[in-house]
């Protein structure tokens, strides 16, 4: 189906949405990019995952050529354009054009461009829990920079992918969890929530600290630490967070059932409480 | 200045050549390279590239869907339709455009461009000694794999610059040297060439490996192991080595002189033996 997509400032249908193969996004992955959930037509967690680009691109010294609020006009035109009620958003910048040398100058245009997606999990309805597959985490270092260097994630996805299952889990070579693929990823144990903390081994999941937030509220008890994959196999409960999914159970990893591989209370109860606290939240700019 | 470059067989002008804002190159980094010098007009290790390329392109089940043979007819057009007898050529192979879903399937078509760009250090020329910058090993686990998942490099070389020096030298978190930003290093102690082993640790540098052929041939004892910074430090003579700038002597690491700081006659010999190997083994294809 065709979408109109939003490339510098301009809305073009896909087919006609290039970059110059001088782009540094393509030959350097010099590029940060940000995922949305669109949800009754708007955006989700809009200001916080405006936050995280903005720590993105000041990492890597990319200028950042807009503001949230004119951003959040850009992309509700999208999101508008395409009929969108429910779904996903994708915004991405690169460092933008020149001739090919690692190292950049002040000089260039960030090339900005965002598109939606169809939704693969309605948000209202009652979720399935999904299997995950273990696959060793061979990410870089600062896996705190949502950048485009993805190709750890491509692999692992894939072996998951060529498995039957959803979403792979990561494992460090001390056999560790970092997360999944491209999910933050949470068992419940004994009524407990353990959660890895943030640091530059793991993405700063906007959904993960929104979800979070609301898990405080409700009372739930809380241990942010490293913990084992033998840990996590032991749970009562897992669920993973992204803003294409929000909350979701976890059922099965590789050929271990997580508790008895039914969707948990503690997870419905955390993915209801994530999206009435996303409604709730939803942001108003200060010029409509 | 204007080139003409190649994208899926065609020759076009520079700023005409784009690539679609879906391509997976541009949205996971999911992409191989190659670079290549260019000596006399010719394509120097051409075999070698190809090979290397072949097995990265293997590593990520990207198909390749083009001969030895046919690329290097592609090329030499390229490199004779912008009139260069000498520089540096860049091969680029991404996966190709799809919806966004980090797994992917069969049936993606790759997207191939080529470009050539002016040379840095004339081939011929006496070399100058280069500095290097000490900067963190950042990248990730397959780094056998050359793929355009670069950011870790362009951080390492955009702090080399930003220092004045030429190139960034990776150390690891155990304080062992790895590689250079975009070059494999070397060093001589006594007269001994001591040389990472390749490994998933290290690019398999492909001027490395010519010029370790060239070095086994004249009779240099060769010490293959991984070595620490402090090693590199006390050498009598540094080197690095590229298909953009063949071998290059290393006069300085941070504020420490090598050796008397002035290019080396091990160093000197090397270059020379590398450049008459490169050209004595320019690539015949089977039909001209």
């Amino acid at each position: 189906m065709e979408r109109i997509v939003y490339l510098n400032g301009n809305y073009l249908r896909d087919s006609e949405a290039k970059l110059p193969i001088f782009d540094r996004g393509l030959l350097f992955a010099d590029a940060v990019y940000e995922g949305f959930g669109i949800l009754d037509g708007k955006i989700v967690d809009f200001i916080y995952h405006m936050q995280r680009i903005e720590r993105s691109l000041g990492e890597l010294s990319i200028p950042m050529t807009f503001s949230f609020d004119g951003m959040f006009h850009s992309l509700m035109d999208l999101i508008k354009r395409n009929g969108l009620q429910s779904g996903f958003l994708y915004l991405h910048v690169t460092r933008g054009v020149g001739d090919r040398a690692f190292h950049y100058h002040d000089q260039f245009s960030p090339n900005i461009f965002a598109f939606t997606q169809g939704e693969k999990f309605p948000a209202d309805d009652m979720p399935s829990s999904v299997e995950l597959l273990t696959y060793p985490d061979l990410r870089w270092a600062r896996r705190d920079i949502k950048s485009t260097n993805l190709l750890a994630q491509v692999m692992a996805k894939q072996a998951a992918n060529q498995h039957g299952a959803y979403e792979a889990l990561m494992v460090d070579a001390n056999g560790f969890v970092t997360e999944a693929g491209s999910s933050s990823f949470f068992f419940i144990k004994d009524g407990v929530l353990f959660v890895r903390p943030v640091s530059n081994d793991i993405l700063h999941g906007i959904t993960r600290q929104t979800m979070l937030r609301v898990a405080k509220e409700s009372g739930i008890s809380l241990v942010e630490r490293a913990y084992s994959l033998d840990e996590a196999l032991a749970a009562d409960e897992a669920l993973i967070t992204a803003s294409s999914i929000y909350v979701l159970p976890v059922g099965k990893i590789d050929d271990n059932i997580i508790g008895d591989g039914k969707v948990g209370e503690f997870t419905l109860s955390l993915r209801e409480g994530y999206l009435a606290k996303a409604r709730a939240e939803f942001y108003v700019p200060k010029v409509s």
